[in-house]
């Protein structure tokens, strides 16, 4: 294991943790408040702490998968740490584990809150809170890659570590490139989105926040009714933007590069598009008679489902009053989740598309048994390795999810609260279901369920393999050994 | 496609099913009621119809595995419409679709019912859907080919579309003497269970039905309240007899051949026990405050968790009213299921072994990237198909799950109704939560839903592929391309 490596990945994280601090101390001085000098005092540390680590630069920059996972996990750790204490001593969110509940909610782009009250926040926190969810979306190591110079493949296992979705694809040879390519249409896209909103009518505080939010896939808000309060055109808005944050990126590098056709042969971006018009079509068919006009329930359905697909999280409306079949596909949503290489969470359209391919070659195999078939996404053939963890990812997914209900249960709320808050947090959305509906929050669960939820949130951000091995005791197996061996 | 050879086992099946319904017309002689009739009439049919279709042995007995599919499939399918006719002929159960659900759930060893009175029923009636069960269990295949000599690798492919598990392990060397001996050990614990709660002070009738619903994990009872007014000793017995056919039937092969070592070494059997014991004691110690002595605690939460895990589905309390965590292991055992080459249905414990131990090896794989580790179980490697095909077992299942639930959702009600309904008949349980709890029963459903659910219950227990391959058109390309290549 390289220590060294890893501490000096962790100082700069905490340096850029710092640096990103500017931005709430600057809203929070045009606005006045007081709260601007924790911050202050925050950024000034992790800014001073993180240059002192980092300063020295090790001479083995190499990085395997093993530390690749560990340096993901812990970076998102300290980051998450790091980033609750202004909560916790603005006294805005007084309880350690809400806090941390919160800012791991924020940079994993969940979006769930134990607020009860939102709009009591300052704007300065509130801006914070906004901004764990842009620099979360496309990841801190991901930013790290594109300003910080490193060896060829260390960069990659990192990348590959945080990275959502089956396969990390190079879009250009250099993974250097890859990250400031992903970062500047990352950049582009959100300041777009301030812009419009900003033009069509919506303050700019809240610009701001909600483009960080919708852009991170994230769904903090800043009202407490989310987004039911303003006005149809900006939801409209909101939601288009949404799914252009949920789509891969790799559409848009085609695009910026002149690549059309290519970028529209990309079949996830079909498959997403068809899932999306699907679901909106049949929940709109079967919320019909609970608004006043079509345009309202087209809007409600449209929007619902986009914020879900993406594992966004915002709301207009209360789908927990929704229809069965709705609420259903509500869930399926959660779980199906948003394109690889995109900000949004969830199992991802390409791993599904993988599996229902290995399914047809399966049947195929019991119809016609000496042909062996690969499997092609795009023109490209697929893995074996790919497919075989991808399958494997289903099943440790299901695991963690049925370990995790298993513990939220014990609580003894009904099953379909347990259920969509496990779903909610696995798959970095925030709303769920019945107690955790899109117009409750997660303050009344037990301190065990929340630091379940930030277990889920994490895990579901980095996709669950970072972490279960940083938490695998046989992770570290030759670092406790390695001395031992030695006396012999 | 071996179509001669398709028309041979069907009419061989139909054979067999007249030939057992001569067991309900004993019981109705014997009890005097006039429902006996139809049972000779549709006895007689089925045997003539039987014997005259399978008179001719083709010459070529070759089958592939697409024809195994097909023909477990088909066998499937008849046995369940042509064992439905007496119920709707007697007018006990006149609706098609409401016989239909009865009987496919009696076959598959579900115990999902749709009758209101249980005891309004014939003995006659109730003998013969108690002996669905019992045939279910084992296999009508693998019955036929324990009676009928066919090649070599034709029985094979039949009965690995039948027999449920992850791969069909020969016990000895030859198909047909594995299924003799599977038969022989079946016959012996049922005939064992019958006399000892015959001994035990239960009326005979009751015995047998009880035994064959236990023996053939299925759950059909012959009293409204299943099992909850039976005496404690007997729901002790009954309890422990679903266990012992919910586990391997290679266990008991290994104890009659004196492989005393071998088969306590049955990792399967291990972790079987332990998920039960598990399982008793977290519910046990939820539901302590529901009952008067611990006795009585303990002896319901070890009944419930054997009925479901072993997907027997009787029941001796509402499991509905109890806490959520009980509830939540509830529909975590119905998904579990029993062991592999069981009379048990779900995902079956031999499955998620497989998977646990890949898993681990994954892990393993981020850890020391340059190791390429094979899976073994009980001392044995298992194949990289095996693997495979487990992990996408898994896939399919979700999928055929989502679907069912998507098709049920649209009748409205609660999730957890339309949940655990889909969970119970696609695992062979019978009774879920909610509307479909242990005193509820399915009647309210919908034509469609009901159809959902019997297909449901036959993917369940023939384990998805062949009921997948059989209603595939890719199937049938071949035959009715055939004769467009001859005149080209």
């Amino acid at each position: 294991m390289n220590i060294r490596m890893l501490v000096y990945i962790l100082g700069k994280v905490l340096l850029i943790e710092g640096v990103l601090m500017i931005l709430p101390v600057i809203c929070g001085l045009l606005y006045g408040e007081r709260q601007v000098l924790i911050y202050v005092l925050a950024a000034a540390v992790y800014m001073g702490l993180g240059f002192v680590i980092s300063m020295k630069k090790p001479k083995n920059m190499t990085i395997f998968i093993k530390d690749g996972c560990i340096a993901t996990a812990l970076s998102w750790v300290v980051l998450s740490i790091c980033g609750c204490i202004p909560f916790v001593l603005t006294g805005e969110i007084p309880s350690f584990t809400d806090a941390m509940f919160e800012t791991a909610s924020g940079f994993t782009t969940t979006g769930a809150s134990i607020l009860t009250n939102v709009e009591a926040m300052s704007h300065t926190s509130l801006m914070w809170r906004s901004l764990t969810h842009w620099i979360g979306g496309m990841g801190v190591l991901v930013f790290l890659l594109a300003v910080v110079p490193m060896a060829g493949g260390s960069n990659m296992n990192l990348m590959r570590a945080e990275s959502p979705g089956p396969s990390v694809g190079k879009i250009v040879p250099k993974v250097r490139s890859t990250a400031k390519m992903l970062y500047l249409i990352y950049l582009a896209l959100t300041v777009t989105e301030i812009l419009i909103l900003f033009i069509c009518g919506m303050p700019l505080f809240d610009s701001i926040c909600s483009a960080f939010g919708t852009a991170g896939t994230g769904g903090f808000g800043v009202r407490n009714d989310s987004f039911a309060s303003y006005a149809p055109h900006i939801q409209w808005i909101v939601a288009v933007f949404m799914i252009m944050f949920g789509a891969n990126f790799n559409f848009y590098y085609y695009l910026t590069t002149r690549q059309i056709a290519k970028a529209f042969k990309m079949s996830e971006i079909k498959v997403f598009l068809i899932v999306i018009a699907f679901s909106t079509g049949i929940i709109c068919f079967s919320v019909r008679n609970f608004y006043g006009t079509f345009e309202e329930a087209l809007r409600h359905s449209f929007f619902q489902v986009s914020t879900i697909i993406t594992t966004t999280g915002f709301a207009t409306t209360d789908f927990d009053l929704w229809p069965t079949v709705a609420k259903f596909l509500i869930l399926s949503l959660m779980i199906i989740g948003a394109c690889a290489s995109s900000t949004g969470g969830g199992i991802k359209i390409a791993r599904f598309q993988i599996m229902f391919k290995t399914i047809k070659r399966e049947i195929h195999t019991y119809i016609h048994p000496r042909t062996v078939k690969k499997i092609h996404v795009d023109g490209k053939t697929v893995d074996t390795d790919v497919e075989h963890s991808v399958a494997l990812y289903f099943f440790i997914y299901l695991l963690v999810f049925a370990l995790s209900l298993f513990i939220v249960s014990f609580e003894g709320h009904d099953l379909v609260t347990c259920f969509s808050s496990v779903a909610a947090t696995l798959n970095n959305i925030g709303p769920g279901l019945s107690m955790v509906g899109p117009t409750q929050n997660y303050s009344f669960f037990s301190v065990i369920s929340k630091w379940v939820f930030i277990f889920d949130m994490l895990a579901g951000r980095l996709e669950l393999m970072p972490l279960i091995v940083f938490l695998n005791p046989a992770t570290y197996k030759g670092i406790i050994k390695k001395p031992a061996k030695a006396k012999g």
